[in-house]
């Protein structure tokens, strides 16, 4: 029978670099998001992966000291912070189902009368925002300090000129949120909430962060970096499901497919993934694929989990 | 660190028999399907649960010797043997996203220009009967023969009660294989088409036997029924990916939440599990949700997952 | 103030051969419909006009003796019918309202649940046709008879080489009616209203023959030619008005801002207008616009509109 | 042959007086809009009716001197001002096209690239009116003193409680704005387009102020009161064209049916119809029916146009 293979740090590190290796000619495929102004002057090149284990042993390849723009994968930090803060009150606002169409879709949203299919689509982001500026006056702060406990430290931060950019630029969040609020599903006014949604998505944290950082829903929500429980184990559980059916836009399917590992990714090009029982394993590269994940970190994630059979399917 | 539970088949056959108790109450919830007549008159009361494990291992309780209609369980059967038969060419017919809505929508399949999102809603099941079609002369019985094999025999058959039931209703399935080859996406006739996949649905076996039939899913495709492998283990991957994230209609996100294990359901009330490394878990229960998957199954399932922390999110 | 110019017989005639000249320019910009094999077989470069007025006149130019397949054209008189058997009754099964969308599009039926928007998309037009099966045996000969009387006699017919044509390729049209039927909005088999559909779109006509048979519609449904009322005064405004605000496909907008006539058109190139009061137009020209209307057609009645101030807006 | 009936502006008083008193058992039956807080406050039992004939006659019934306010009425002439400013330039950034859908559907929006389906559904209209800006620094006053000049001159003007209200609550706007401009089809700021959009709805007037400035649309574009063609005889046409085919929201055919008039309407309970050639005739009461136009307004029309025999149709 199949096993996850016992993998030390040796030579996880090894496998990461044949990985960086493998993943070379792909590079120029893909398209390095280009509707916010800021993130489009990213170098194209840049290729880091990281890989946090349950021992504490962490190893990483490429530019894995550079912070890059989380983006979208800021949503699972935010959804953690709502079930400690509310448990399951935010399923009334937001559903767990997998939306079916592309990552920013309205009609669904106006068909099922402003209740967000999940917390991953950015109508149900957007919710989750809302829900957190009921409880504390940043969300921004409080995500990135949640990240920061998370990960015990990082080296990343708010990047104020990325979230000026895409505030600039929100237009299609600023459609949903009016949407939502049309339906009430929003208790601050729409502007308010893309406003901190966008700061939200501007924090910046290196793959080894962000390895670290997700570490505990491989861990039933313990983090070995501050010590202490982070997320309740059935939150965990919860967390994983919502990403492994709604994580990746409209390749969710399709990453189910190669990898097998609940994962959420950003168009900043980061893509982190939890192996269960395992690890957590970052991959940032900024060239999307037609679905809007990076084309490369994929590549490099089914390259992991065929070496490492820690698939779960 | 949480570890699915070693669990003797003693022990199994005790969460079972606590299983069918504490499902008691959830009885009377659902509604039994009325859409095919011969369906309809299934006694609501009906519970029967299985477990087949690696070690070839089988414990059961409740009605598990009763057959019962698989219906879009059998979508799941089907999807092994295209892959067994033609690879990887089933997916430039048929995609593997989830779709998003209920599972017979006809908008997406007309958005999409008759592309199904995956094999187990019906516009993808129609196609992968039409592609086996081009095969062997009837599907149905390849499907009965495959499933045969893989349980080392089973107690059920082909209704034809259920299948006549079934051709004489099938306004929805005909609706949609008619897009399909609006579109070029059938090489058959339509009419055969449903008339081939209504049989393929009549198909009846007792939980027993559908967990026996499942069990390769989880050991990497060798059947110990049959003493051979009968699906590569590359597709048992991608076939629980599709599984999970595509299996249980509009609430395979709910199920991935509640139960986190990759199962396919039918209308029947039948569903089936896959705990990769573990075992195949089988349960009916008549009484469908609103989503339409077996109500009292799917607490059952909750239950189990909870208890033999097989789970895999 | 601006009134509808005093036509003489003579004059029409002159106008008629102007506009002959006229579009010439505009032959081979558009396209022979070609889903219906047979239909794709008509020599492009037809072009036939014919003009029937209030005192009896008839002028005609062109190919205005040959007959061809009036197709959708039909749904005008199987409208007629309907509302001379059953009044009112009709509406409670098919809306009078634009349907906003190509005129073979599934998604709004199922939105709306088998309600058909109006009578001349696809789906009202099938709902029409069934309406009329539950009261006579044979509805494309009783559609053909109503024609005949409307004109005084006819030179076309059934054209059973399309029919068939049609029925052997009617997909789309075969979903539409297995929509209807899950929503039990038919309540005959969906197989046997797509076949009396497509014999009654089969019909041929000349254009002098649909200019006479559609002047009762300018005449307070009196009909010079048989002598007799064929249409209630009360139905004969409905019937202009469906046709104002649904008759050209999703160019009915475009069509009521160029030419300003109630109108109804159909792929076999045939548009036929009514100028209440005035008379009624008749042209047929193969090729099809992108909204499957007649390119040609439309030209030739933009230009006859202007001259002779018949518009009604 | 039916003939539109010479009326006197006598025998026109009298019909107007028996209209009023006719569609009294009709209040009740409606509701007035109350999305819009301030028009909430409007008393429901208003009733008033005015036409202005080619002769300059006016006559009028009821509630005729209190403004009201005039909300999607403004479109028209929102429209008229667009093509008297740009001519054909408009129509490169909407369409003429029915929508199909009720009045302020998003998903039609998102799946035509946001190209409005024409200038009277919002997102239509907020295209005009950021047309119109960059033509004129305040888009309300603009249309306000267009309408003056078309009237000779109102009572009413902008009402800037109403104005305020709706800036206050126009999510569905601001929505519809925001995804305007994701598509390029916006050249000012969304909330500045939505601004000016609510004041220029924000205008009242009189049904008798209104038939007197719709009536250049009856007489080739001659305004009888300012002495002066307002709108070239194409596009008074053209705008007599979009009226008859997406004046009344989702119940243009309805209306179509019923009166035969072009005209358009606004939740304000205003309704405002063209008989071409003969006059123009204005109508307010506040309770709507579903699709959001005036109950007891459309009944009244209906009753004046068989009385007048002034439909077109």
């Amino acid at each position: 029978m199949r096993e996850p293979r016992p993998f030390t740090a040796y030579r996880l590190k090894d496998l990461l670099s044949d990985i960086a290796e493998h993943v070379r000619p792909a590079f120029g495929k893909g398209k390095v998001a280009d509707y916010i102004p800021e993130l489009a002057k990213v170098d194209a090149s840049k290729f880091g992966m990281a890989v946090a284990t349950l021992d504490g042993a962490e190893v990483a390849v490429g530019d894995a000291d550079e912070p890059f723009s989380l983006q979208s994968i800021t949503k699972l930090f935010a959804l953690e912070l709502a079930l400690n803060r509310g448990g399951d009150e935010i399923w009334t606002r937001v559903g767990k189902e997998p939306s079916g169409t592309p990552f920013n879709h309205l009609a669904i949203l106006e068909a099922e009368r402003g209740a967000p299919r999940n917390p991953f689509v950015n109508a149900g982001a957007l919710t989750v925002t809302d829900y957190l500026m009921a409880r504390v006056p940043d969300v921004s702060t409080l995500v990135l300090e949640y990240i920061r406990t998370c990960a015990g430290g990082i080296t990343g931060g708010l990047d104020e000129t990325v979230a000026a950019s895409e505030m600039a630029t929100a237009y299609q969040n600023r459609a949903i949120a009016n949407i939502l609020r049309v339906h009430n599903n929003l208790t601050h006014a729409p502007d308010a909430v893309v406003d901190a949604y966008c700061r939200q998505c501007a924090i910046a944290a290196t793959v080894r962060d962000l390895a670290r950082a997700a570490l505990p829903l491989a861990m039933d929500g313990f983090s070995i970096h501050s010590g202490e429980t982070v997320l309740a184990q059935r939150n965990v559980r919860r967390v994983n499901a919502v990403m492994m059916t709604c994580g990746m836009y409209d390749s969710t399917g399709s990453f189910a497919y190669r990898v097998g590992l609940p994962a959420k990714s950003g168009v900043g090009g980061g893509i982190v993934a939890i192996a269960p029982g395992q690890g957590a394993i970052a991959v940032w590269s900024p060239e999307l694929d037609r679905a809007g994940n990076s084309l490369v970190g994929t590549i490099a994630l089914e390259i992991f989990a065929q070496n490492t059979r820690w698939s779960i399917l």
